[in-house]
C-alpha cells in the first residue's frame, strides 16, 4: 500500500526545521516567563497609539474580509514612498513575500546566492522550493557587496539576498553603496533588498533606487520600527511586471482587516516612527553600556539591537545565551561562526535593561566557570 | 539582455487571475459603498464579543510576534475536536492551509480531482502549483461522491476535493456518507475535505472520522459560523504525520497575535456560536421567503448563505446580479453552467434582508426587461 499522502520530491526530501524557535516555546519548557523579551528585535516600543486605536476599531469590522486589493494601504504605501501603488505587494510580512518571490522564481536546483549567516528563513523557502544556495562569507561584520557580486557573475543566480541593514550583525552599507551594485550584477540576476530595518538606521541607509528598475526588489515590514510583528504586514517596492507577477500566487485575502487599518495608520504616524527612532537610539547606548561594564565589546549598530562579542568562541557566546535565558531574559545569537562569538540583543525599554543589567554578570560569571 | 526576473517555467505560464474580486473593487468603481454585504459569505452576525474584546486587549501586544506554535490554539482546538495537539494546523485561513497542502503534495503534472464549479482558490493553488485539475460534474445540485471517486480511479491523483457542505450550492451530503468514501478512494489519494460551514450543518454533517487516518484532511475556518473573515485563522485537522508536514514549508509568525487571541477566544463562546446558527435559521427562512415572493426558487441550504435559481440561464441570472449590485446589494453567483442559473446570497441581519427586498423586484423587472 503507498504512503498517503505522496508528497512531491522537493517536500518529502525537506528536513522538518524551523527557522526560528519562539520564546513561547522556552517559557513553556522552563514554566517560567521570560522577564525581558529582548531576542526576537520586537519593538518594545510598541505601535503608535493611533494604530492601536484603529485595530481595536477594525475588530468590530472583522466579520468583513480585507480589501484583497489591499488599495488604501498601497496607494498610502506609494505616496510615502514617491511611487505609483503599482509598484507596491503587501504581504503577510517579509517572510511572507519572501515565500512568494522565491516560488515565483526559483526552481529545483536555480542558483541563489547569500551571506553565510543572513537570514535564515530566506533559506527556508530557497531550499523549501529546491533551489541551491551558495553562500559568500561576511567581511568582518558586514555583508560584503563585492563578494556577492563577485559569486553571483559565477553562479548567474536567480535571486542574490542583501540585507542593509543587516541582521544578526545589525550594520550596514551606505544606500548608495548598494544602489550602485545594481548596475554590475549579472545579467538576468534579481537583488532582493531586505531593508526591513531601515527606518532605525542613520540618513542615507535606504537606498536610492529608481521605482522601475527590474534588477531590484526591496522589503519593508511594519514588524521592527512600526512596532507590529504580531500584526503580519509586509510590503515589497518593485518594478510594476514583478509587483504584478505576486498575483499570480499571493494568498489574495492574506492580509486580513485588521491588519490593513493598524498598518494604514501606523504609517500615517510619522510621530510615532520619529519618537521610537529617539528611544531606539537611547536604548542602543544603554545596551553598549551595558556590555562594556561587563566587559564585552558592543557592536555599532543601525537597527533596534546591539550585537555583543563575547571575546570567546560560539560555545561561549551560547553558554552566555542560555545563563541569560535562564535567568528569565530572552535574547538571541547569531548561528554561524565567526559571528557566533556575539550575542544579539533587542532594544529594550528601562525595565527590560535593567533586568538585562541586573544578571549579566552573574550570567558571564557562570558561563566563565 | 535577460528579462529580470526570470521566472520559473509555471509562474511565466500562470495568469494573473484572481479566485475572488472584493466588493471594495466595485466600490471604488461605482464610488457607492454597498448597502448591503451579501456576497462573500461573511457573518453579518459577527463573532462573539469576547472574540471582539480579546482581539482589542491583543492590539495591546501587538509588538510580539505571535507564538509560532500556536500552541494555545491548538491545544484548545484538540480539546474541541477530541484529538491531540498533533492533529492540528492552524494557518492563514482555508486558503493558506490548502496552499501549502498543495505544495507538499502537486508538482508539475500531477493529477487533482474536483467537482467542476467547487471552491476556485483551491483550483488557483492547484494551478499554481501546475498540477492537472481533472474535474466532474455536480450532480444535480450536490458534489457527486460517486463521480469523484470513479474518476479518482481512473486518474489516481494525489488529492480529491470535496466540500461538505457545498459553496456555491449550499447542499450537504450526511457525514456518514462522507466517512464511508474513505476505505473506497484509491490507494495513495488524499481527500481534502473541506468542512468551512460544517458549523452552520444539520446534526450529523461533520464526518466522523478517526483522527489517525491518513487517507483524509479536514479544513475548518473561524471564517464562517464564527465570524472572523477578516482575521484570517483556519484550521486542518490530519494525521500527525501530514500534520508535522507543514512545518516544511508553513510561514511559522504566519498566524499573528491578535489572530490566535482572537481565535481562542471565539472559540471558548460556542453559545455565540449557538446563537450565530439560530440567526442564520432563521435569515435562511427570511431569504428563502423574499425568493418565493419574487417567484424564484430558494435552494436548501446548510451553509450561511441561500443559493437562489433565477429559473432561466446564466446570462439571466448575471443581470439579476448586476441589477442587485447596481442597487446597492452586493451578491455572487456560481460560476459554471447549469448553477450560474443561479445567484448566491449571504444571510444576513433584517436590516440587509430589507434592503434586498426592497429592490429585488426592481432588479427582477430590469433583468427581464
Amino acid at each position: 500500500m503507498t504512503e498517503t499522502p505522496r508528497y512531491t520530491p522537493i517536500a518529502a526530501a525537506l528536513p522538518a526545521s524551523v527557522p526560528f524557535v519562539g520564546p513561547e516555546t522556552t517559557e513553556r519548557a522552563t514554566g517560567q516567563p521570560f522577564r525581558a523579551r529582548l531576542g526576537a528585535n520586537e519593538s518594545l516600543f510598541g505601535p503608535s497609539p493611533k494604530a492601536i486605536a484603529a485595530m481595536q476599531a477594525a475588530a468590530q469590522d472583522v466579520w468583513m474580509y480585507g480589501d484583497p486589493e489591499v488599495h488604501e494601504l498601497r496607494h498610502a504605501l506609494a505616496a510615502h514612498h514617491g511611487v505609483s501603488a503599482d509598484h507596491v505587494v503587501v504581504g503577510e510580512g517579509i517572510d511572507g513575500l519572501l515565500g512568494y518571490l522565491v516560488r515565483l522564481t526559483v526552481g529545483p536546483g536555480d542558483a541563489v546566492v547569500t551571506s553565510d549567516g543572513a537570514y535564515p528563513t530566506f533559506n527556508f523557502h530557497v531550499t523549501g522550493f529546491g533551489g541551491a544556495l551558495h553562500k559568500v562569507p561576511y567581511r568582518g561584520d558586514f555583508e560584503d557587496p563585492e563578494a556577492l557580486l563577485e559569486l553571483a557573475h559565477r553562479v548567474r543566480p536567480k535571486l542574490i539576498y542583501l540585507a542593509n541593514p543587516d541582521n544578526p550583525m545589525g550594520s550596514h552599507h551606505p544606500g548608495a553603496t548598494i544602489a550602485a551594485l545594481l548596475d554590475r550584477i549579472p545579467d538576468g540576476s534579481l537583488l532582493v533588498l531586505d531593508e526591513a530595518y531601515v527606518e532605525l538606521a542613520p540618513e542615507g541607509t535606504a537606498a536610492p533606487i529608481m521605482a522601475d528598475d527590474p534588477r531590484v526588489i526591496r522589503m519593508r515590514t511594519f514588524s521592527k520600527g512600526y512596532g507590529m510583528a504580531g500584526l503580519r504586514v509586509g510590503y515589497a517596492l518593485a518594478a510594476p511586471g514583478l509587483a504584478a507577477a505576486f498575483n499570480k500566487v499571493r494568498n489574495h485575502f492574506g492580509v486580513g482587516r485588521v491588519a490593513q487599518a493598524g498598518a494604514l495608520a501606523a504609517l500615517a504616524d510619522q510621530d510615532w516612527l520619529a519618537h521610537v527612532r529617539e528611544r531606539v537610539d537611547a536604548s542602543r547606548a544603554a545596551i553598549a553600556r551595558i556590555a562594556k561594564e561587563n566587559g564585552l565589546t558592543p557592536l555599532p549598530s543601525a537597527t533596534n539591537f546591539v550585537t555583543i562579542d563575547c571575546g570567546r568562541d560560539g560555545a561561549f557566546a551560547r553558554a552566555v545565551l542560555n545563563q541569560l535565558v535562564a535567568r528569565g531574559i530572552f535574547v538571541r545569537m547569531p548561528f554561524v561562526a565567526p559571528h557566533d562569538r556575539c550575542i544579539r540583543i533587542s532594544c529594550g525599554d528601562e525595565a527590560a535593561l535593567a533586568a538585562l543589567a541586573g544578571v549579566l554578570p552573574q550570567a558571564l560569571a557562570a558561563a566563565r566557570s
